[in-house]
């Protein structure tokens, strides 16, 4: 804990001694992680009370709060995420695939860490356990450099976690915290190419955006997600209900969550007074083009169209057919999770090929993508770019490959 | 071909044209583009001339211009590494893995294109018709940025491809070339994230650190390699120096000939003075530490272990054992190959777990580190990053994913 470049310095150093811990090691650490936080609960709430009053001096929103404050269920949820993680299988060492060239050298592809991961987060001090023990368990040092928001429950947690870790057998420098909040920590950390392997920002967009537009260090982008609905003419239109439904209302702050709805031309009149009316039951805002106003909806700006709301508010646009759809959504999305409701072969395949995002539905709600939902045990975040991961990161995401060559004195 | 803003946005535009694509169609692409090389050979060479001349008035390294002059035996090369890039297997649209979930959806990982690559790159105009190629195949889009001496050749090749491409069902605007050759354009290149999904240098380590450096869209950064033998102490003293021999001379300016050899310090004696012999044969000057001068080597210099030399010299260092390699390793390579020779099975297996490269060998030259050798049929490069890609680059890594999921109704 401290400076920036102690802490990724520290971290580097014990990078060969995270690579020798074996599974029943790692996992003995996590569960000292785990009982430390639950022996320490008090300790973390009253670090956490600090935070918590500070932010309601500043007068923060109620939604930073919520996600800011800890209390006795949400650590021991922590502690049991630390748990279910030390339950994973390990990807560390798998041998992906191994072939014997015809001079006679076996070429194995082997899974192995990153080495040092630095994690960008914000106001949630839950993610500090979370990272710790994804990195952890995938045999990576961590760097974490939380907002400035949650210094107090991030300074106790990770205190906690290197404590109980350490004394279980964890390498010292292998997790450490940034307690520097300036703005100039998180800067020079994004450039410590020497020290870093792999940067994941975890936050909302404009964090994000921050650090693909500052880092040298490789990057891997999370969570932006203006997902959308399409519902085509010859969809179950009763399915398209329950569906926009549930892609909209069932936890709106997500990056899963859809923020805007497409409606094919010839089922608009049928089926916008239906969604319209299931959508305003849920509390939801609606805002439409021209067609949509007819059925009650505010008029939309062009700019809702791209415009991740997180919360209870959709934007709804009547499209002339697909092709019309899969070009809104190529211009408009964020690449993240896009769905068509549709009972036509050549469409649901048209759209499953066409559209450019992580996670392409056909009859389902775009809230399935994670990575729990997925049976990967674990998520990191949802990659929307297209190198290295891409959707769900599960902990496979979390290492990288290396080739190892077995000889008899080849030479070329 | 124009200004970077246009030719950019013609590939992106060009995406889903490209994506469908199918491998027939794609095959009969590159075997136009090669037959165009071929009956257009005079106007290339005429071109390159005009690249040459300029170069040789500048008076640019003969190094240089050997990169940069075609003549008819290069440019049939080019025509055939098309051809051989039609005769591979195609990875777009293979399932990597898919699985029902139980409730019922049936959640499917997908190959699929990047979307648009861009390369940028030095004098070798060869790189335009290769590239061109990688990228087709893969359903990418290309956006080329070659060196400012090349820029008649790569004009010449990238016109004749286009026209070939398109007489045979290329979409309009799929390759394009950057032809405004100042440092803004190549400036302006980089930070496209709306346009351009992966970026990929190829070329000298100056090259790589300018675009790891400025580039805000994802790179994938290739071919620095400061790769090492070391010579441990139960080692087959002959192997050793056959495989010393072959790794710095048998192709000194590639990234994975060697460039420094680290010897047990209880077999330097009898080593050194075998292997120095060897290499002065072959013209390799030597530098090395106080021991090795007693052999005949030129002081070593703190930066030689740190000098990637493409050329006929090797650093050399006497160390205690294999921690000791393991660590100068670690503290100096550039992860890219690194060898060991060596009978003792606990030192192989450590130096295979400890050191931190993408291509690890043990009693084998680093130079098999390659597309070709690996047999991946292809190479876009070597990455020495750990995100996405890590070691030689098949046309498997020119790719990303997708999930593709179909459901009836599912909601959560």
């Amino acid at each position: 804990m401290g400076k920036v470049i102690q802490v990724a310095e520290a971290a580097k150093a014990a990078k060969s001694a995270m690579n020798r811990l074996n599974t029943i090691e790692k996992n003995r650490i996590l569960e000292a992680m785990a009982a430390g936080l639950l022996s320490h609960t008090e300790e973390i709430m009253k670090q956490n009370a600090l935070d918590v009053d500070a932010a309601r001096e500043k007068g923060r929103t109620p939604a930073l709060i919520d996600r800011l404050a800890l209390d006795k269920k949400r650590i021991q949820a922590m502690a049991q995420g630390l748990r279910d993680v030390a339950e994973l299988p390990d990807p560390i060492g798998e041998i992906i695939h191994a072939t014997k060239r015809p001079n006679g050298l076996l070429i194995a592809k082997q899974r192995v860490p990153m080495g040092v991961i630095g994690i960008i987060y914000e106001a949630r001090p839950n993610v500090t356990a979370d990272a710790v023990g994804l990195c952890l368990k995938t045999s990576n040092a961590v760097v974490l450099k939380g907002g400035s928001e949650a210094i107090h429950s991030n300074t106790a947690i990770a205190d906690i976690l290197i404590r109980a870790g350490e004394a279980a057998g964890m390498p010292k420098g292998a997790v450490g915290l940034i307690t520097d909040t300036s703005r100039e920590a998180v800067a020079e950390m994004m450039k410590l190419n020497d020290l870093i392997d792999v940067l994941i920002p975890r936050g909302g967009g404009g964090l994000i955006r921050s650090v693909v537009q500052n880092a040298t260090i490789p990057v891997i982008q999370t969570g932006v997600g203006n997902c959308h609905i399409y519902v085509d003419k010859t969809a179950d239109l009763d399915m398209a209900v329950s569906i926009t439904v549930n892609a909209k209302t069932s936890r709106p702050a997500v990056c899963n969550a859809a923020e805007s709805l497409l409606v094919h031309r010839e089922v608009a009149a049928e089926f916008l007074p239906k969604v319209f009316r299931a959508l305003k039951d849920k509390g939801v805002e609606i805002r439409g083009d021209e067609m949509c106003r007819k059925y009650g909806a505010a008029a939309a700006a062009p700019e809702d169209y791209d415009t991740e709301y997180l919360d209870y508010i959709i934007s709804v646009k009547v499209v002339d057919d697909v092709d019309a759809a899969i070009e809104h959504i190529n211009l408009h999305g964020t690449g993240h999770s896009e769905a068509i409701v549709t009972n036509d072969y050549r469409n649901a395949e048209r759209f499953k090929a066409d559209v450019d995002a992580a996670a392409v539905y056909v009859n389902a709600s775009t809230r399935f993508t994670d990575g729990f939902e997925f049976g990967y045990g674990a998520e990191i975040g949802i990659s929307t770019q297209k190198l290295h991961a891409r959707g769900p990161m599960g902990l496979a995401e979390l290492t990288t490959t290396k080739y190892v060559i077995d000889g008899d004195g080849q030479i070329r």
